[in-house]
């Protein structure tokens, strides 16, 4: 095993056959590296993620698992390189970390998988979490984010294989764009950049990826209204959308759009 | 929410423009539901899952995450259904479950994410598990693994969203096909099958995704010495084929296949 480094891409050789000769050819692939989240000294998870945009993910992974309520319990983040991957060490606020430490020790003698830290179904899926804003747009806006992320997916232009998370405003404007090897990571990076900028989350999330339930109950956590996926859906998803009161799109491209849940925050043209 | 259903496909209704009317059409969505794997009566895990080939899952997961060393170490596997999802009730051998639950003391006080049950680095990856076989193959065959497979992809056929994880014999020939909405799942279900089956593993997987990490420790567990991915691998995925003995192919296309590591299995022609 090499070191983990501390970027997105790395240069590798890899070999195809021209006529009957075995030829090396350079290649840049995405990097994929353990990175453990530690809340003031307690090691809580391990994910595998893109070492990119760091601080942006531990603070949007912190809110959108619910660890952290606001972005101002969360007091200072170091980045730690060790040989085994990388750790995010965060100095959060004593009464989020109570509560934290509180739900760990529901899980004493536990362990998790697939679903962060849920071992048996009645711990499996989130609560619903109501969409508590509102906003208006239209399909063509998002019909054109598809065209617009392309330009910023710069670690997918290089590796051809990264997800993108991209947050617009209800006018169509671009506001961030985050990419990960992983589509969870990718839509928590943006979460934690708009929770930094204290961006206004009246628009729509457009991910890479398609929209399973975990996507939405994430954009719903983050009070997103609109999660527009370029692939499909999944039933739950949908039924998940349905109750949050957030409108859900799939299969977008720049001329079709399928709308799934609440389509009343979207109209036609301009 | 509505009740968690027993099929790979549901029939949902959704919205599109067409001029200035919003009209309804009806679509089908691929299914994922929350899935706990239940060893002795213990509650382990529980993953987000199409609900096919269930009896494959809890085989192939079983031993891809080392909890069983052999398939002869499951005794019986029972389908609960409840509201709140899938219980996969396993009864297996008196020793794995020793092993099993030293595992989990190990993990007292602990809960994991993102990857199964790692809390800090240094759980956080497998240990590199040698391929102990070989065999030899054509790039062509592999190749036109894409061509074949697709036509075994139903719910991907029905909903647009599957993916596929398949096993050839050296000489081409298809073995089996499982999906899921996971990939990591599609994978377990296919290792599952085959131990199932006592199905000899030289020859090839083809995998519908990327190759991760994961994908790579999960192939070599299984002792299936080439991996062949349809998107790219990352960096962590090639150290960890490199050092596993198997053979990485990435970007495999019925024309085109770039070889990342370990070409000496691989000729061009048949």
């Amino acid at each position: 095993m090499s070191e983990f480094p501390l970027t997105a891409e790395l240069d590798v050789t890899r070999y195809s056959w021209s006529g009957s000769e075995l030829s090396a050819q350079s290649d840049q692939v995405i990097v994929e590296v353990p990175v453990a989240l530690v809340y003031n000294g307690i090691s809580h998870v391990v994910m595998m993620m893109t070492p990119l945009d760091l601080e942006d993910f531990a603070l949007g992974f912190s809110l959108s698992e619910q660890i952290l309520q606001s972005p101002d319990q969360l007091y200072d983040i170091q980045v730690v390189q060790s040989e085994r991957g990388l750790e995010l060490q965060l100095r959060i606020d004593g009464e989020a970390f109570d509560l934290l430490k509180a739900r760990r020790r529901n899980l004493i003698g536990r362990t998790g998988c697939g679903l962060c830290g849920a071992e048996s179904l009645e711990q499996a899926l989130l609560p619903i979490r109501p969409v508590t804003v509102d906003c208006s747009t239209t399909l063509d806006h998002i019909g054109q984010g598809v065209i617009e992320i392309a330009a910023h997916q710069k670690v997918r232009a290089s590796t051809g294989s990264a997800h993108a998370a991209a947050f617009f405003a209800a006018d169509g404007s671009l506001v961030a764009v985050r990419e990960d090897v992983g589509r969870h990571n990718a839509l928590d990076k943006l979460v934690g950049a708009m929770a930094r900028a204290g961006v206004d989350t009246r628009g729509y999330a457009l991910v890479s990826s398609r929209a399973s339930y975990e996507m939405v109950a994430k954009t719903a956590a983050a009070n997103i209204p609109i999660l527009a996926a370029v692939s499909a859906p999944t039933a739950l998803a949908i039924d998940y959308a349905q109750a949050s009161g957030l409108t859900l799109l799939g299969h977008v491209q720049p001329q079709r759009q399928q709308i799934y849940t609440h389509p009343e925050r979207l109209r036609a043209t301009p």
